[in-house]
C-alpha cells in the first residue's frame, strides 16, 4: 500500500463539497457533504459520554439498522448537543431536506455537527447550505479538500489522507477527513472522522476492522482528557473498485485491515499535533510491557499529564513528572527496574535507568524537546508489548482559545 | 466543636520550627520541624503511585510497624523522588540526626520532602538544617506558622488550622498544616499535609479515622490530575489533654472524626483554591445522585475538565463542558432529567433542564463566575446521594509555572 496525493474524493465515485452557510460564523466554509454515487456500506463508532449529541443518537441508528448509506451532511459552529428533543428534529430535518435534492431515501443520510454545545440549529441555514453543497459537490481533489476545510473548527491545518492498495489484483482507494483540536479524548472514536473507500467489502468485515482499529488509533490520543459528546467515526465502503469481496480471515482483508490502519493512526496523531494551542506533538512509546493492556495504560497516562505536557512546552527535560504519570497509570511495575528516553528524529537519550537520573546532557535534552515531534519512551522490561500514545504540550494558546471559545 | 485562631502548636506539647537550610532556594524557609514532647500514636495515608518517593516508604514503614512517632522532619525544594537506593539512605540519615540531638530512637522520627523529583539531597545542609531546627523549636504560635510556611513550595498562601472541641468534660485541641499546590490530584491523601493533637485516643481508632475522612476530603480535590509520588498525611496524637480515651463506636469517637474532618476538609479546600497559578476555587456538589459512589465521580469528573476549568477562567457559562465531563465520568444518568446551577455567595441560577439550556441570564451567570469560589451544582435527581469536589480554574499562570519548574 502506499499513501497517494488525495482525500475524501480519491476513491472511485465519491463527490464532495464545502460552502459557507452562515451557521455560526461568517466568511468561512461551514458545512460539507460526502456523497457516493452508490449506495455504501457503513461502518462506525461513536462517543462513549453518557451525553450523546442528536446527530451521534441518529448516526448510531442508521449504522445499526439501516442496510446502507449515501452521503453525509456535517455542520461546524453548533454541535447540536444539549439541545434536548429537538436535537432529533434537527437531524431528521437535516437528513429529510438533502434526501429530498439527491434523491435517496433520508435514513441513507448521515448527519454530523461539531461546535458549541447548547446552542440551537438554524435550520432555513442548514436548509439553504444543503442545496448550494448538493449543486456544488464533485469527485474533484479540490472540493473534498474544500469539504476537509469546511469541517475544521479551532484545527489550524487540514486533515485529509488517501491511501492505495492492491486487492487481488484490483486496486482500491481510502480515503478520509477528520477534524478535532479540543474536548479531544475518544473513548471508542474521536471528533469527527471521515473514511470513503471503493472496496468491496461486506458489513461484518467493515465494522470489524473499524471497532478493532480505533483501540491503537483513535483511542490512544487526547488533547485535553474531556471526551467529546459528539465524536464520530465513519467508514463508507461503496465497492465501485470491483475487486473481489474482503472476506474476515484472508490476507485480503489483514492487507485493508493494514490500509486502514494506516488512516486512522495518521489522522489521530494529526488531531493530536495540531491540538489546541499546540506547539509540537508529543509520542510516549512504551516497550516490552507485560500487557497490551498495560501498555496501552501507560503510554496515555504520559500524554495525558498536564505536567509533563507543560514541561515538553517549556523544553524541560523533568522526567520525574513521565515518572510520576507512569506511577499513577493504574498498571504495576518496577521503577528501579525501567528505563526513560528522550527521542527526536535520529537522536535518543537514555535519562532515566536503577531508580534514578541517567546523568544525561541538559542542553541535549532542550534541543531534542525544541523538536516539532518529541518522543518519550518507557522500557518497562517486563515482557514484550508495547503501545503508543499521542498528545501535545500545554500552553498559554490553550488556555487563550478555551477561556474565550463561545464569544 | 470551633474553630480557634492557631496552628500546628496549639495542641498541648506540640513544638514547632521552620528555618532556613538552604536545600535548594536561597533566602527563604525550607526545612521544617513538628515535635511533641510525649510519644504520638500516629495514623497515616499515603499517595497510591506505584512511584513512590523514599521519604513515603520510611513512613509508610513507621506508622504500620512502629508503637509511636515523636517527630516530624520536612524539607522542600527537593522531594527526594527518583533517588534510586540512595533516596532511602537520606531518610536513615535524616531520621538518625534527629534522633540523636533529640534524644529519641531514628525510628520515631517522620520525614517528608517536597520539591524536584529527580534531584539528590544535600545532606550536610539537612543535617546543619535539623541543628537549627531544634535548637529553634518552641510551643509559639509564631514557630508553628513559622513550619507552615517552610513546607510551602509553589503554595501562594499559607495553610494552617485548629479546631477545640468538648470529649466527655475534656478540651481537646486538633491543629493542621498542609502544603500542595501542583501536582495535585490525592489518591489516598494529600501531597504533604500533618495534623497535631493533644487527644487520648488510640491507633485503631486513630487509623480508621484517617482512613475513612480521606476519601471525601483530600481525595475530592484536584488541581491538575497529577498523583505526586510525595502525598502524605500524617495524624499525631499525644495525649496530653488528658481525656477518657475516644473508643470507636462512641459519641466521641463520631464528634473527633467531625472535628477532624473539618480540619482536612478545610484544609483540602485551601490547598485545591491555591492551585498553582488559580484565580477561583471552583465547588462542584453533586445532589439526588443514585449511590455515593457515583456522587463522588460526578463530582470530581468536572472539577478535573480542562475546559470547564479553562471557561471558569474566562468567566464564561459554558455548561455544554459541565455536562460533558458529567457525561464520560463512568456514571450513568438523564442527561434529559437533570439540572445545572452556578452559584456564589448568596446567588443561585438554573442554567440547564430538561435536555436544554435554562434561558439564563449570561450577565448573571458571568457575575457568578467572576466571584473567587463558584460553586456549580449538578441535581441528578436520581436519588438522594451527594458529594462534593473542589479544584481550581486554568490559567495561563499554571502554564507558566509548570512550563519551567526547575529553573
Amino acid at each position: 500500500m502506499k499513501i497517494i496525493d488525495g482525500g475524501i474524493n480519491s476513491p472511485i465515485g465519491f463527490e464532495s463539497a464545502g460552502v459557507e452557510a452562515g451557521v455560526k460564523y461568517a466568511n468561512r466554509k461551514d458545512m460539507a457533504i460526502v456523497y457516493s454515487q452508490k449506495p455504501c456500506v457503513v461502518a462506525g463508532t461513536f462517543t462513549s459520554n453518557v451525553v450523546k449529541a442528536a446527530p451521534v443518537k441518529w448516526d448510531m441508528k442508521i449504522v445499526e439498522e439501516s442496510d446502507y448509506a449515501q452521503a453525509v451532511i456535517v455542520n461546524t459552529g453548533i454541535a447540536n448537543a444539549g439541545t434536548g428533543k429537538e436535537g432529533m428534529d434537527y437531524c431528521i430535518q437535516t437528513a429529510q431536506a438533502a434526501a429530498k435534492v439527491l434523491g435517496i431515501p433520508a435514513d441513507a443520510v448521515l448527519v454530523g455537527s461539531t461546535g458549541v454545545i447548547g446552542a440551537h440549529l438554524p435550520m432555513d441555514k442548514i436548509v439553504a447550505g444543503i442545496d448550494k453543497l448538493v449543486a456544488a459537490k464533485s469527485h474533484n481533489r479540490e472540493d473534498g479538500t474544500n469539504a476537509s476545510k469546511a469541517i475544521m473548527t479551532t484545527d489550524t491545518v487540514n486533515k485529509e489522507l488517501a491511501v492505495e492498495l492492491d486487492i487481488a489484483g484490483t486496486k482500491v482507494t481510502i480515503g478520509a477527513m477528520s477534524k478535532g483540536s479540543g474536548m479531544i479524548h475518544p473513548n471508542m472514536c474521536t471528533m469527527l472522522g471521515y473514511v470513503t473507500t471503493d472496496a468491496v467489502i461486506g458489513k461484518e468485515a467493515l465494522t470489524k476492522i473499524v471497532k478493532e482499529d480505533v483501540v491503537d488509533t483513535y483511542n490512544m490520543i487526547s488533547v485535553d482528557g474531556d471526551t467529546s459528546t459528539n465524536d464520530t467515526l465513519l467508514v463508507m465502503a461503496n465497492g465501485m473498485a470491483g475487486n473481489p469481496e474482503i472476506k474476515i480471515g484472508t490476507p485480503e482483508f489483514e492487507a485493508f485491515k493494514e490500509a486502514i490502519h494506516l488512516v486512522n493512526e495518521t489522522q489521530a496523531k494529526r488531531l493530536a499535533g495540531d491540538g489546541e494551542g499546540a506547539t509540537a506533538l508529543v509520542e510516549c512509546r512504551v516497550l516490552n510491557a507485560d500487557s497490551k493492556q498495560n501498555a496501552r495504560t501507560l503510554a496515555k497516562s504520559v500524554i495525558c499529564s498536564s505536567l509533563t505536557k507543560a514541561a515538553v512546552y517549556g523544553h524541560d527535560a523533568n522526567w520525574g513528572r513521565i515518572l510520576c504519570a507512569l506511577g499513577y497509570s493504574g498498571a504495576k511495575f518496577d521503577p528501579e527496574n525501567m528505563e526513560l528516553y528522550y527521542a527526536a528524529g535520529d537522536k535518543k537519550i537514555l535519562i532515566y535507568k536503577d531508580g534514578m537520573d541517567a546523568s544525561y546532557s541538559e542542553e541535549e535534552a532542550t534541543e531534542i524537546l525544541s523538536q516539532k515531534e518529541v518522543q518519550i519512551i518507557a522500557d518497562m522490561k517486563m515482557g514484550s508489548e508495547e503501545a503508543r500514545a499521542w498528545g501535545c504540550d500545554l500552553t498559554y494558546d490553550y488556555v487563550k482559545i478555551n477561556a474565550d471559545y463561545r464569544s
